[in-house]
């Protein structure tokens, strides 16, 4: 493995517990992003259980953000079932607990014809003719560094059809997307509420997601919508498709949500 | 305090632990409902916590169904904060653990007009133009005990426009809407996979609200809609507004399908 599949990679410490590095690669504005450490506390639960090998829900509260460099994860098997496996994890980094999340793992098979689907996936442009957004965007200070380890192309055309609406694709370089990396996935977009003219900052306390079948090779189909931005918190809600237009994904996210400075 | 607040008390132990008495009146086939267990587990957490009286997100997973009778809350403080307090907490029963839930507590307000909301709540035809969902539904041997606690009022004419969506109304008779009974509200429709001719089981895997506001008094506005139903799981996404029509909790869940026997 190489890019996020060694970037997320766990090691059992003998007591239970796990080790992780976190990479200064994947982060943003030098903190790791969200959907990142949910990936690794994912890496621990699978390992700890050994049941099940997938993630099909993953919920994390986000209590303080750690740096890169080592970092743990305890485990604890909640339940084990035929169908699923329910498991607590926690991250924690100079003994200050940063990440808790639990988890339902089970094992899923490729998307198929579902017996029910809401809507067919929203048209987006080809991959190839939109730019893909690079680390550091222009008029910002900010860098997002994990922008150079993975594709994001946003079809920039598209926003404000419909307002607080992000459309757009993802592709690791080096690897075919997973029900792990998904994770990661569910939180690689910009936020929403940029589009609304909110350019604050929005910091995840809550990150829901729910993988529903493995990916077909290819890229992924990105919708990443705002549904109520008060002045103090943003819901974002992200769908995500396969290169065969099946759900494979779909999170919700609660951030905290605060007003540029003047 | 009666009906629902009564039948959410939780009792602290001393020793940083709560008592509980699950309500066999707040069941659905003699289980006690997610939502109501995921409020018990709320007031825990808001006892435990002591600094921030409101749930903003709680995600919990089902891990075995508890009888009514005691239950015991255990409950963890991850975080204190200025503005969000994080707090796990779980439900035992008999040493089985049943239950499992994050939360990001806080203070809420009165819903405000927001800076941005994706759409208008749906019409729902008034209240008491609409037919109180009995406890025993005709034609089925199940028995939904806590209807007779609260007013479920489904929009039965709107059924299928759009398909896999219910609306309707939930009202209780004794006391006005708050942060923890918005929990309870948000696994209290029925699963709308059955406006799809899929009658089966779904139980709960995974279940995560946010609450985003004080509601006004009055009847609460709720739209459950599946997106994605496959052989083995669905999701459903519950909207909820408040009587002057602000969105006053959103939120999604995982569930196990299992075919009804042929």
């Amino acid at each position: 493995m190489a890019g996020f599949g060694a970037a997320t990679q766990v090691r059992a410490t003998g007591d239970g517990g796990f080790d992780a590095e976190l990479d200064p690669l994947w982060t943003v504005g030098g903190k790791p992003n969200g959907g990142y450490l949910l990936a690794i506390l994912a890496r621990a639960a699978i390992g700890s259980a050994a049941t099940h090998p997938d993630p099909l829900s993953a919920s994390a509260v986000y209590l303080s953000p750690p740096d890169p460099g080592p970092a743990a994860v305890t485990v604890e098997v909640l339940r084990t079932g035929r169908s699923a496996t329910q498991v607590r994890a926690r991250l924690t980094q100079k003994d200050r607990t940063c990440v808790e999340a639990l988890f339902t793992l089970g094992t899923l098979a490729a998307a198929a014809a579902p017996r029910w689907v809401d809507a067919a996936p929203p048209p987006v442009p080809a991959a190839d003719t939109l730019s893909r957004t690079p680390a550091q965007a222009p008029g910002t200070g900010l860098r997002i560094d994990m922008l150079d380890q993975f594709e994001q192309r946003i079809d920039w055309q598209g926003v404000g059809d419909p307002p607080g609406e992000l459309r757009g694709w993802l592709r690791l370089p080096d690897a075919p997307w997973d029900p792990v990396s998904l994770l990661f996935a569910a939180d690689a977009f910009p936020p929403a509420t940029f589009t609304l003219g909110s350019n604050g900052w929005t910091p995840t306390l809550e990150l829901t997601v729910y993988v529903r079948a493995l990916p077909a090779p290819g890229p992924l189909r990105v919708r990443q919508r705002a549904r109520l931005l008060t002045d103090t918190f943003v819901d974002q809600v992200c769908e995500i498709w396969d290169a065969d237009g099946r759900v494979v994904a779909q999170a919700t996210q609660l951030a905290a949500y605060r007003m540029p400075p003047a």
